[in-house]
């Protein structure tokens, strides 16, 4: 066995896909399970990579005119029962509150005491609560748009759960906003999915297909869901936002309504969208390889690390100084507005060792020091998009000066990379056949590994949906916008339908 | 009755505080009452409040070397139970999750399903959790410190709740640090008490009062409890934040321990400290006035308002043009390292109810902008800590060229304001006399305003403590560190005695 050929992770991507997946978020120290059944714990630098997600979004939002609120962590369960769909979507696992205190049975064991004349449930989305708050806010065509958005964690009791990935609880935001026009709810539901499909795409170096959802996965209570579906490196495609036209139904549950500038009472039109640390998975599935997590530098925590290589007592100190040196002059350069963020990793450790916990952890650059390289005024510079050992060695000047381009560079490299996978993974279906064909699984070890995204004409047809979602575990993942005025035949009934992205999905 | 004395707020605060403390918060639209028993709205202007504290702590936590992290909104039952002072401090009021779904009744009411097998109950504060987690992450000396804060929302079940002061739902930051040894431990506890004083002062401008809780008021299973006070101008303590020595009671009851540099397994030493939206209620508290809230520049979600004064429509859009030459000036303006935050306020509304507005939300500098303004190259200037009428007109160039030093100017002279109104209120009690007269609430309408801080001698015997807490309403807010090595006579024993801070509180 050749040793360069050894990865850090282990299973390999081609091994075992979602053992992988579980390796690479260990191994990058991003989360883990906790004693709570379901509920992950997001570790500092899995964390750290959910603020950065939180801080652009937060911008993009507030460019686009909504402001943050918060609003209660508990939902009434009558609140829940207003929407007739919404509440046959979510009661079927959510967290009920039952009592209000917690006594010592006669053995010193704690039993729920103080029942609740009415049981609560801990949120799993907002609509119903906010819905009631709205009702009393807008009262005049001048209190719209109404334009709100909530940083909150959510709660839905998943039983089969992924760090990330699907978990019962969550973090995320929801927007939520209320319009006079059917037509001005439904810009904003537009707009809010072209925020989240550029976000995605610019800073998170993560290609999507924005698009609506068919009736058998619209969220429950809306008129129209929209979706930003990614390709992940086993082709199975993962929901990564959602952008919600609610029509008239939650403003008639939860009385919405405004007096027109003409003076009548009218019902509003309301939208709801979210992204949430699924985000995480995501940006892990899209750029990781089997050495580890790989982070575009615009969603990485830290872009550099520098470390000190010290064989020497005697020169100790001056190497470290001249990191030191080279820190504080990284961290006068700023890239993306926001100056370079710089780890100096001067932890007691074997060299390699070290080198590899920042292979896994997927920051951008590494820069090695030894006494040679501060004699000579130079730097040694790995970088995360190529291969460990691929190492150059460049005057500080050249890679102080020149970090902001760097960093440019990468982003680039990595969007066109995932960009390429997505496109070379996407296959024109025309019949039955050729579907059936696309999503049986390759003949390697990982059985997970299949043709991607199949673009066909479709009827959309429910029941037909709901046989083939059944029969090859592939699902319309949308009908995806630069293509929704095509009318193609249906590559299963021969009738006239739209073209449609059909994809094994998370 | 004189016009001019008329306030904006009714009642105001020497007819009755509590009341007027409501009607600030509902007239600058802060916050609201949920539908949901105990839990509060977050409205835009008072959470861009909490955006702003949250940023500014945030950036302390991280220059002091911590790191966030998220941990489970849940906590199991058993837990809760390791540690016995911790339980008898939380359970009596918790919200407890006893069943996983929701189903229909025979009458289609929804009831709880699908029980657990142990309850769960909401985070109420989470050194549980995280020391369980903990106790998995540290192995080793190398490990620690371990520096970890988290962002979160935690609930108790409080019956008798205030906005922002008392919620049953609050958002918070919890800290959780593990350390080597015991020194390490006290000086984070200390290190933290200061980081919150010092954020108190210099950028809500709440002067405090540091200090060690006497065994009464200490966090359950800590073995010493530190707070910073501040005086409400009612005179009465609001606690805005602790920091908690919990010695190895944490550690012992998580089992966290760490391998030595010289190979001993130890017991670590643990500390947690927290603030949350009740800063937002110190805050209204500290500096509004009858016209309603007052906001210190640096906390403040916007630092001016621009409002166009147009009474003819001929010259209607060149004012407008003129108001938003001057907003982008201004934002190109910086004020304490961000640009200076503006509003531009043309809503359709009378120009008095609009200015009146702003007043009541608090916004430090107002600025009218009509036609002669403009063409005088001037503007009308109007500060929040003025009275309302008194307004001055200067050059466009002057008011931009020099708003950071107005906002700094208002910053400095509402915390002297603060510091000599605690200071006027705060009096050296020598006997039980003086202490009983003391706290004996004043001959006006307001039933609530008495004394203020008494600093007396004490024994702090506990039960003593109990006993003038019942008869009257005062507590021991805190062992003052400033004079924490005084030695006094205690005015209720005459036995050697700490000085300490008597007060009634929040």
């Amino acid at each position: 066995m050749v040793k360069q050929a050894k990865s850090a992770i282990t299973p390999t991507r081609e091994e075992d896909y979602p053992e992988w997946y579980q390796q690479v978020v260990k191994a990058a120290d991003l989360a883990e399970s906790s004693p709570v059944r379901g509920c992950m714990v997001i570790k500092p630098w899995g964390y750290a990579i959910w603020e950065n997600i939180q801080r652009d979004l937060d911008r993009r939002f507030k460019e686009t005119g909504h402001k943050n609120a918060y609003f209660p962590l508990f939902i009434p369960t009558s609140f829940l029962q207003k929407e007739a769909e919404h509440v046959d979507g979510f009661a079927k696992e959510c967290a009920v509150v039952t009592h209000s205190r917690l006594e010592a049975d006669d053995n010193g064991k704690l039993q729920p005491a103080g029942p609740l004349e009415e049981p609560l449930i801990v949120r799993p989305t907002s609509e119903t609560i906010i819905g009631e708050l709205f009702s009393k806010w807008v009262q005049s065509y001048r209190d719209l748009p109404l334009l709100i958005n909530q940083w909150a964690n959510v709660v839905r009791w998943e039983m089969r759960t992924r760090l990330f990935l699907r978990t019962a609880e969550f973090l995320w935001q929801e927007g939520h906003t209320v319009h006079a026009t059917k037509e001005e709810a439904m810009a904003e539901t537009r707009q809010m999915l072209e925020v989240y499909a550029d976000f995605a795409e610019n800073f998170m170096a993560m290609p999507v297909i924005t698009g609506e959802k068919t009736e058998a996965e619209r969220f429950p209570g809306a008129d129209a869901t929209f979706a930003i579906e990614a390709m992940m490196q086993d082709r199975k495609a993962l929901q990564a936002g959602t952008s919600h036209f609610l029509g008239q139904n939650f403003s008639k549950s939860s009385n919405i309504k405004y007096l027109s500038a003409e003076g009548k009472e009218e019902f509003a039109w309301t939208t709801s969208w979210g992204v949430s640390t699924r985000l995480v998975g995501g940006l892990i599935m899209t750029h990781s390889d089997d050495n580890g997590l790989v982070l575009p530098p615009r969603i990485a925590p830290s872009h550099v690390v520098i470390i000190p290589v010290t064989p020497k007592d005697e020169t100790r100190k001056q190497v470290i100084d001249y990191c030191l040196e080279l820190k504080k002059q990284l961290q006068d350069q700023s890239y993306m507005d926001v100056p370079v963020r710089v780890e100096f990793d001067d932890r007691d450790m074997r060299g390699g060792e070290k080198t590899w916990s920042w292979i896994k952890k997927g920051i951008p650059i590494r820069v090695e020091v030894g006494p040679r390289d501060m004699e000579a005024g130079s730097v040694f510079v790995g970088r995360r998009d190529r291969a460990p050992k691929d190492k150059q060695s460049m005057s500080l000047k050249q890679f102080v000066g020149g970090i902001a381009n760097l960093l440019d560079e990468m982003q680039a490299s990595l969007l066109a990379k995932a960009k390429s996978f997505q496109k070379e993974n996407t296959r024109d279906i025309t019949n039955e056949t050729e579907f059936v064909e696309f999503f049986t699984p390759k003949n390697t070890s990982s059985p997970e590994i299949h043709g991607g995204f199949a673009s066909t004409g479709f009827c959309c047809d429910p029941e037909l949906e709901e046989n083939i979602s059944k029969k090859y575990k592939a699902t319309v993942r949308c009908i995806p916008d630069i293509s929704a005025e095509e009318v193609v035949p249906c590559v299963f009934t021969g009738l006239p339908g739209k073209r449609v992205i059909f994809a094994k999905s998370y």
